[in-house]
C-alpha cells in the first residue's frame, strides 16, 4: 500500500472488514428483548458507524504476535468500547447538550424515543460496556487493567471532561479533543495490547498511534464540517461556522490541516511500526482515516 | 438491641457511625479541582444522605469473620456503590425523568448546575465507580467479580431498567422496585462479601438479606412519603398521591405495610444469622431502617 493512498490495499481491506463484520456480528446479538429501553440501546448501536475503536482494539491484539490471547477472548472488549462511544454520542445530541436530531442519517435517539428513554439508553449502554469487558474470558490482572483503562476515558479526565469544556465553548482545541476524543481511542488500543499481554514499550507505543491517529481524525472532521457533502456524511455540514465554533479548520486553514493531519499520521504509523512486528494493518488504517471523506 | 426498637443499641450505634464517618471522609476525598463538572459532582455526592449501600459493604466486610481483607481494602469499592446511587439521583430528578427540583433538602443539581452539567456529572460519576472499584488492592478475580455484580445492578437489567417501568407507570410494584432499589443494595452487599472472600453460602445469604432488607425500606420509603412530614424527609410528601401513583402504602394500606416490613426484617436477619459469624450489626442496620422516620 502506497502512503496516504485513499484505497486501501486489498488485503489490509479485507482484514479490516473481516473484523468489522465479527464485531457488527457481535453488537447485534447483544440487548435481545422487547423493552422499549433495549429496543433503545439497539437502534443507537445498530445505527453504525465506522466501528474504528474496536477495530483498533482487535488490530492491536492482531499485531502483538506473540500474543497469548486471540481476537475472539477480546471480542466483548472491542464491543464494550464502541458501546461506551455510542452512549456518549447519545447524551452529546440531547436538547441540553448540542441538540442534535440527526445522527448519522437517522433521527437522534431522543427524537426515536424521547428525552428520558435517551438518556436511560445511555446510561444503560455504558454500564453494559463496562460488564462486557468484566465478563472477558481473560486473566483476571488483565480484565481490571483494561477495565481501569475504559473508566479513565470515560470520566471526568476523559469524555465528561471534554464535553463540559466543548459545551463552555473552550478555545483549547487541543485540551478538548484529547479528553473528548481520543481518550476513548487510547482506551480502544490499549485494551487491546493488555488483552494480548502485550509490552510496557508496546503499551506506549500504541498510546503514541491513538494520539496521532486522534489527532489527524479530529482535523479531518473539521475539514469535512467545512468542505464535505452532507449526503456523504449523513448529517448536517456546516454546523460549526453557523455556530461560530472555534476548530482546526477555522484556526488553521485547508492547506495547514493537510500537513497537520500528514504529520499526525506519520508520527502515530512511525511508533507502531518501532514497537510492534506486524504493523501493517494498523498502518494502513491510519492512513485509510486520515484520507477519508466521510 | 431489641428487635424493632427505634433506637438502635450504642454499641451498633457507634460502630455504624465509625464506618459512616470513614464513608464520608473518603468521598470528600475525590473529584478534587475547580472545574464546573468536578464541583457538580461533589455537589451531590456531599449532599448526604445514610450512606447505607457503602456501610452494607463494609458491614459485610466485617461480618465475614474470617475474611482477608478489612474494610479499608474495601473502602473505595464501597463508595464506589454510592457514587453510582447518586448518579442514579441526579438524572431520575432530570426535567424529562422525574423533574424534581429538591433533593435531600438542596436544590437538585440540574436546578443548581443546569440540564448539560447535571447529566454530565451523573455520567462522570458513574464511569468513577468503576475506576474506583478497579483501583482497590483486593485479587484481581474478587475485583472483576465486584465490578460485574456493580455492572449488572446498574444496567438495564437494574436501576435503568426499574427507572424505565417506572417512568412507563407500570403496576408491578414488586419488578419496579427489585430493579430501580433492590439490585443496588444487592450489589453492595455482595461487593462487600466478594471482597472479604465470602463462601457461596454467604454470598447467597447476603443477597437474602438485601432483598429482604431493600423491600421493607421501599415499603417504609411509600409509607414515609404517605404519612410523614416535610422537615423531617427534605423532600416534598404527598408526591406519590399526587401523581396518582401507585405505591405499596396505596395498595396494602398502612397496617398491611407494616406487617409486611417486619416480615421482610426478619427474613433478611434470619439470612444472615444463618451464615455468619458476627451478624449483629446487620440485623441492628436492618431494624433501624424498617422503622425510620425519615
Amino acid at each position: 500500500m502506497r502512503a496516504h493512498s485513499t484505497a486501501m490495499n486489498k488485503e489490509f481491506q479485507l482484514r479490516f472488514d473481516a473484523l468489522r463484520e465479527r464485531i457488527e456480528a457481535r453488537l447485534e446479538s447483544y440487548f435481545a428483548g422487547d423493552l422499549s429501553l433495549l429496543e433503545a440501546m439497539r437502534y443507537s448501536v445498530a445505527a453504525g458507524g465506522k466501528r474504528i475503536r474496536p477495530v483498533f482494539t482487535l488490530a492491536f491484539v492482531e499485531a502483538c504476535r506473540d500474543h497469548v490471547c486471540g481476537t475472539e477472548e477480546a471480542m466483548d472488549a472491542a464491543c464494550a468500547v464502541e458501546l461506551l462511544h455510542t452512549y456518549s454520542l447519545i447524551h452529546d445530541d440531547l436538547p441540553a447538550m448540542d441538540d442534535d436530531d440527526m445522527r448519522r442519517g437517522k433521527p437522534s435517539n431522543h427524537v426515536a424515543f424521547g428525552e428520558a428513554l435517551a438518556i436511560l439508553a445511555g446510561d444503560a449502554l455504558q454500564a453494559e460496556a463496562f460488564a462486557k469487558i468484566a465478563g472477558c474470558d481473560l486473566p483476571a490482572e488483565r480484565v481490571v487493567k483494561m477495565i481501569a483503562a475504559l473508566a479513565e476515558a470515560a470520566g471526568a479526565d476523559g469524555i465528561c471532561g471534554g464535553q463540559t469544556f466543548d459545551m463552555q465553548g473552550s478555545d483549547d482545541l487541543y485540551r478538548v479533543h484529547s479528553m473528548k476524543t481520543a481518550s476513548l481511542i487510547a482506551a480502544a488500543v490499549k485494551i487491546g495490547v493488555i488483552a494480548a499481554g502485550g509490552s510496557a514499550e508496546q503499551l506506549s507505543a500504541a498510546e503514541e498511534f491513538a494520539n496521532g491517529v486522534g489527532l489527524a481524525f479530529q482535523i479531518r472532521d473539521d475539514v469535512l464540517d467545512a468542505t464535505g457533502s452532507a449526503e456523504a456524511l449523513g448529517k448536517p455540514v456546516g454546523s460549526d461556522a453557523e455556530q461560530g465554533k472555534q476548530t482546526f479548520y477555522t484556526r488553521y486553514g485547508a492547506a495547514e490541516c493537510e500537513r497537520l493531519i500528514a504529520e499526525h499520521t506519520k508520527a502515530a504509523k512511525d511508533a507502531v511500526r518501532a514497537a510492534f512486528v506486524d504493523a501493517e494493518l494498523l498502518c494502513a488504517i491510519a492512513d485509510e482515516l486520515a484520507m477519508r471523506e466521510n
